[in-house]
């Protein structure tokens, strides 16, 4: 299995396809069957080539034990429900997020162009990755789609004085003529937990006002907030709302675990928040009226003309663009964890 | 049509009917029909009677103005189109958005009962309201309802240097068990343009990082907003791409206008921003396992026990215990300038 990537060990940039095989192969190793891996490989790599590396190789340490300490299940068959016209649920029976949303892909945008909407509700789901990737494949058909998922218990909803909510991202896509698709994700904590994991292993401090210590205080040291520390909304009391928005959404409403619901305590190295993941597709071909990849492009042109110089996902396709030129950079010690992973 | 609402100019309190004949008579006079301006006065009334201040009587003069020089038409026949089994469009024929919405609600609820989801796309409207009031008679329903609505260019885009957005705000409403509905509305801008016409008129400063003069340059005085300024988003880039999100459906996907599109000033006195709304159902029915309703009440005791005192809405529903009990309070100010808008 190592042969096949040998040809990307020279050098320390390395394609799309052997870093797939690569992260494949990896979590081949620790007990994922091989469709599995692939769709988290693939996940995974596509975070990291577009420049998303808190969602990219780094994550992949965290795969790798939570699958050996037996928390997320890398071999589970999730289970489709056609609920009704435009809603289906997905029982991902305790593995991972991605491939309960691969399963459903079909059935969600058949209903989206037959009834105008869809709902895929996914329970019993393991979500460590970013959220763009799972809505921007959608757009890329002619959908605006939009997700949210919770994930683990680390952020302190706005006027309460303990952490329960998790990072909660909100992610929405949608179809551009001729362009990639116009796509925003983003956490409603104030940072993503990601960025205080490579924070802390930078030896970095936050921004202010992003974070409490185990004590409530606000504090700027990553260790502070990893070690009983908790994270804020963002913009206060409003992200605080999207917060509990996304948790009613992507738990309460799909039958998935509340962020501080789970309990991973037994798991030493369990990291995969065992929660739930709500995604909405909308056929824009129903609106009627001018088309609407005319009005995104309008939209967009005008917010050029008001000094926008960058759209959300604008460093991400420039990344994407690089790497598929010149390949994507893996440091010697970002490497050397990657083999080590693969061995061991 | 005086008389009937001769008992309410007793004391500074006011029943509710009372106040929403009053102010369905004002509507009447400036040119509306009773269907629309019972639906309009209502809506002013409610959000009046829940402590909504900036959305209450203090808006009549907008409705008025926007009447009397025909910007807004008061006696416009929204038509309804039944585009897909979940989706419905209503084109309110430059009539107000709340009587488009209400001639769509019976269809749009039997959709989302037997989809699981349903759309209503609302173009050539008029919103001058709160949204809350749009989506908590759903969750009243049992029904999940979630809204979007643009407004007038108003709010800079973050990274822009001139305004284009409107405040744009987003409201989700959730039902409950025995309880009034879970509910939040808020604008995307970092304050509702409401409260800065509040604070002009009270003579009061704005708090800092929300607003920028004509100049660009940050301010506190809303005047200096009013008067060629701009608000901000909330939460930086985030709270914009939520406010671009709210162009895309409650403008993009629905025919209405973007927030900066349209022209008023031919209207001397027009102040209802003509744009689109766009509101989202999901029935909760089709969600499976767990009721949902008991998943909110879990959610809501836990937040309880992380120490927030407050939900969203709590404030709204005490006011409107207290106004049921006590009445509506109205300044001698505020009632004598409703009874010139009945006069004049």
């Amino acid at each position: 299995m190592q042969q096949a990537h040998t040809g990307a060990r020279t050098g320390d940039r390395i394609a799309f396809d052997p870093l797939v095989e690569l992260l494949t192969a990896i979590l081949v190793r620790h007990g994922a069957n091989r469709h599995v891996a692939g769709i988290i490989a693939r996940n995974c790599a596509m975070c990291e080539r577009d420049g998303c590396t808190s969602h990219g190789i780094f994550r992949m340490a965290g795969y790798v034990s939570s699958l050996d300490c037996g928390w997320v299940d890398g071999t589970a068959v999730p289970v489709i429900e056609d609920a009704a016209p435009a809603y289906c649920r997905v029982d991902a029976k305790n593995g991972f997020a991605q491939p309960a949303l691969e399963l459903a892909r079909k059935t969600a945008v058949e209903k989206a162009r037959h009834t105008g909407l869809a709902a895929i509700a996914i329970r019993g789901s393991h979500h460590l990755s970013a959220l763009w990737p799972d809505v921007e494949p959608f757009a890329g058909d002619g959908l605006i789609a939009f997700s949210v998922v919770n994930s683990f218990r680390c952020t302190v909803p706005h006027g309460g004085d303990s952490p329960l909510f998790g990072t909660n991202p909100v992610a929405f896509a949608v179809p551009r003529q001729g362009e990639e698709p116009l796509v925003f994700d983003m956490a409603t904590s104030a940072i993503p937990n990601g960025d205080v994991q490579i924070a802390a292993r930078a030896g970095q401090q936050l921004p202010g006002g992003v974070a409490v210590d185990a004590n409530g205080a606000p504090t700027t040291d990553p260790d502070a907030v990893l070690n009983g520390g908790a994270l804020l909304t963002f913009g206060g009391h409003k992200g605080s709302a999207l917060s509990m928005m996304v948790e009613l959404l992507a738990a309460g409403l799909t039958g998935g675990h509340f962020s501080h619901e789970f309990d991973w305590s037994g798991h030493d190295g369990a990291q995969t928040p065992h929660t739930g993941q709500f995604v909405l597709l909308i056929d824009p071909q129903h609106a009627g009226g001018r088309p609407f990849g005319d009005r995104v492009e309008t939209l967009i042109k005008d917010m050029r003309f008001a000094g926008v110089q960058r759209l959300p996902a604008d460093r991400r396709y420039r990344n994407r663009r690089r790497a598929e030129q010149q390949g994507i950079h893996i440091g010697v010690e970002e490497r050397a964890r990657l083999d080590a992973l693969l061995e061991g």
